[in-house]
């Protein structure tokens, strides 16, 4: 599909300059661009790919001159990544689906589908399930009895809705995510080693026999509007009440959410994330790739996690996060560097030790 | 389905006051309980919110007054997470199939299904497989050559159970779980840099060009009685003999398994845990969230490992282990608050050498 | 299937003694051997289990004298895994399927499948796909639109190629592996929270509302010839160009390639392993399990790393890391040893400053 220079640049919101008819089918990379394509280049360090590629048209950084670049238009974009954002949505096809349903699905009489609802190959729906409005659900993907999703939903391939979960509006699932597994939850008849070593912070008198009786999940998992989870992420339902993530929050792939947990708005969990039951995560919370998380914890809006920081305890809102432990970011790196100076550190004490222990005995410095 | 209290205090063992004829249809927690659920509130804080909800029963703490907390009856509750186990396990409806064969399945005619096993939609069923008795097979799931399900197994959505798998009596398999994938083991024709580091200890001579040979994995796996595994969790297949979980072990979601890893008995694995190939772990073993264990060592009985921590080599019997790379418990705790505490010493340490150092020169001090 | 031992030898091209004749039609334990297997004792650690099975042939460490050790016939291997790697894929039936289309699958007309390709229940391919000669697709995989497979690939069971997705020559795909999922990738129309603490490292003024514009995934994933993936593993399609993962690379299971990664030849990554977007790997680099990797920085080839080794930062080639962050394997080793020492080092400082403090007043030694 093509689109001219003037029509991207006012689908971002932004200017442009020079041939605004220039006619633009694909997004490409500076050095690789052919005639057709919108070259992006929002920092000056692209200008070197520019002269190797055959863009005629980019988009470039405010004040670039892009009749030095040898282009014939340019669309201006103060915000890269911004503009990254409208370019790509104009030109992703997003999952075209044949309308209506695929005569292999097997749908459950009892089950809704709204208007302009696309049913892949293979899929089931199950009893008493009502499916939104414009949504579309791709090959192999299952929806439980019960489950209901809002309208323009996105269900990839292969992706899971477990019985009674409930999806918002525009909720996308990549392949294989699973939505409503069983949360993980035990006891055992008798004190296990684990509640005595909580009690006892390590010590254990006696380690009995002990068998594992399963707790069931009477509760389910609500998704706001706009949430998207990641290709095989999975998240559990609640034992009474649900397992709930906020509108506009996004799941990355391979993340696990444990039953009860309640994650806020706008949230932003990378791929490998793990968040153990019962957790609360306030809005606008960022754990970046392979952050755990403990039961039972509060992590407050706006905390903040580098990769692999693994959070033992409650995160006061705005904090933000390294290491495992987590620490605040300055405690990290300033304890990270001292670990490093530490061998030296320890070396010349022993040195100092020996310097001062050969001459004479002096009892005060033995340890 | 509705239960009376006396009916749930008979499930649970536990004993009941008032009225006992009270028909229950739900749990539910305190605070947002209708008139026909029952409340848990296994702990004095609840009783705030037994007075914001309405519920007419509640599952209480030993020695709670039932009639000043506005209630029409009680079940009184020694163990909470126990009778948890009990009243979520009885109102659980537990995954309700239709009986028979889904006509889309695809089932090889070399294939046995005992009496009254139930298979849905778009299932397939390997040559020479073997369904035990009231086992229940969902949607999109697939069933390998040889492989074997003892009774009352439940197989999720999409769960693989590859070729000449066994799986041992009421198996629950979670949506996506996969058992019996290849092992990821390989071979360069000359030694390659691991093996140079392993031997050396992080000392390389050269790193020649090397390409992976692959070891096939002519093994399987076996799954005893009770065993439980998680949403797209995976357990590879062993080399030569089977890769093993014993009985009643329960595995969380995105767990791995490597190939040859045997696990022993009722071993509770949280998610997103991940032993390498070739590791024995014994009976009632605690692995929390995101642990690590490295290859072809070997874990005690009882060992307990907090979340994130990374066990590198051999760990004896009721070990409690914390870190990266694990220590013993306490020894983790003094360390991590020492190395709080290492800054701090590292510029006391530097404030005394300069004041010792500018007005005198000691020879005996420098470092 | 039986090979003679004189057979297996060859297939290996390494030497035997005794009755090359012998027919076997397993591989097996020493101890567990029966009169038909192969029994794999290449180190004198086995002598003790071919005592106790009732192996005829074995595979021997160079020089084992295999009279003695009660057999008829002996495979002498001087790289033992190397010889496991040539029995195993001998002995390997390696996923058997029916020749052509199983009549469920659903395909495309626009598709093109080459001679000798075997498509499973349930599999769809999509439009305009194009299936190399001799691969096998599984069960319930699908192959999205425009996808490229090349010659004799193996897509496992539930195994998802999504659109446009290009896979080289025996490319083996394991179950639940989802090749093409889009990219995690997300900008605030203002300043973000992670924006901010990048530039102040970890300094934070004010944390404005935020919500997440989408940055689409117009790119793809290509795998070079010989690629593995294993089972549930995610691969994110390029922001603009392609994710790339280069020939001979093997992937375990659950690991995740953010977008726009670039991962070299014949490299090994362990299950769990995670590499954040825009990164680039080199050749033969070994990432044990659960080792992260950072978002846009540069991995050297040959580089080895740890099982759950941190890397932050751009490593140089060769180098070999461990911990979380990563250090360089010996400071890693140095400054852990370091660091379990360090509780004992305070004390006794604390103890030295009570006995310096308390009988005389220095001033030179105060803090």
């Amino acid at each position: 599909m093509a689109h001219t220079v003037a029509e991207i640049a006012a689908a971002l919101g932004t200017t442009w300059e020079g041939d605004g008819d220039l006619a633009i089918t694909r997004a490409s990379e500076p050095a690789t661009a052919g005639p057709d394509a919108l070259a992006l280049a929002m920092k000056p360090d692209y200008a070197d790919g520019l002269a190797q590629g055959r863009a005629r048209a980019a988009v470039l950084w405010p004040g670039a001159d892009w009749r030095a670049l040898g282009l014939e238009a340019a669309i201006l974009a103060p915000r890269p990544r911004m503009a990254l954002a409208g370019i790509t949505r104009l030109m992703d096809p997003w999952h075209p689906m044949a309308p209506g349903v695929h005569p292999s699905a097997v749908i459950d009489p009892s089950a809704t589908l709204a208007e302009d609802v696309s049913v892949g190959p293979f899929v089931v729906i199950g009893a008493h399930a009502s499916i939104g409005a414009g949504s579309r659900i791709q090959a192999h993907a299952s929806i439980g009895d019960g489950a209901t999703l809002g309208p323009d939903c996105l269900i990839r391939e292969g992706a899971r809705v477990c019985h009674h979960v409930r999806l918002g509006a525009r909720v996308i699932l990549h392949p294989g995510a699973v939505i409503g597994s069983d949360g993980f939850s035990y006891v055992t008849p008798e004190t296990s080693g684990v509640e005595e070593i909580r009690r006892s912070l390590g010590q254990r008198s006696v380690t009995p026999p002990q068998h594992w009786e399963r707790i069931h999940s009477l509760g389910s998992v609500t998704l706001g509007d706009d949430v998207e989870v990641g290709a095989n992420s999975t998240i559990d339902r609640g034992t009474i009440r649900d397992t709930t993530v906020g509108a506009g929050t996004r799941i990355d792939n391979l993340v696990m959410l444990g039953h009860n947990v309640q994650v806020g708005r706008d949230c932003l969990l990378c791929s490998q994330v793990g968040i153990a039951g019962s957790t609360r995560v306030g809005d606008r919370v960022v754990l970046a790739g392979q952050v755990g998380v403990n039961d039972n914890i509060f992590i407050g809006d706006d905390v903040i996690a580098a990769g692999a920081t693994k959070i033992y305890s409650n995160a006061p809102a705005g904090r933000v996060l390294m290491g495992a432990p987590a620490m605040k970011m300055e405690a990290h790196l300033e304890a990270y560097k001292a670990l490093r100076r530490l061998p030296r550190l320890l070396r010349r004490l022993e040195a100092a030790d020996a310097a001062r222990q050969k001459p004479v005995s002096n009892p005060a410095d033995s340890d």
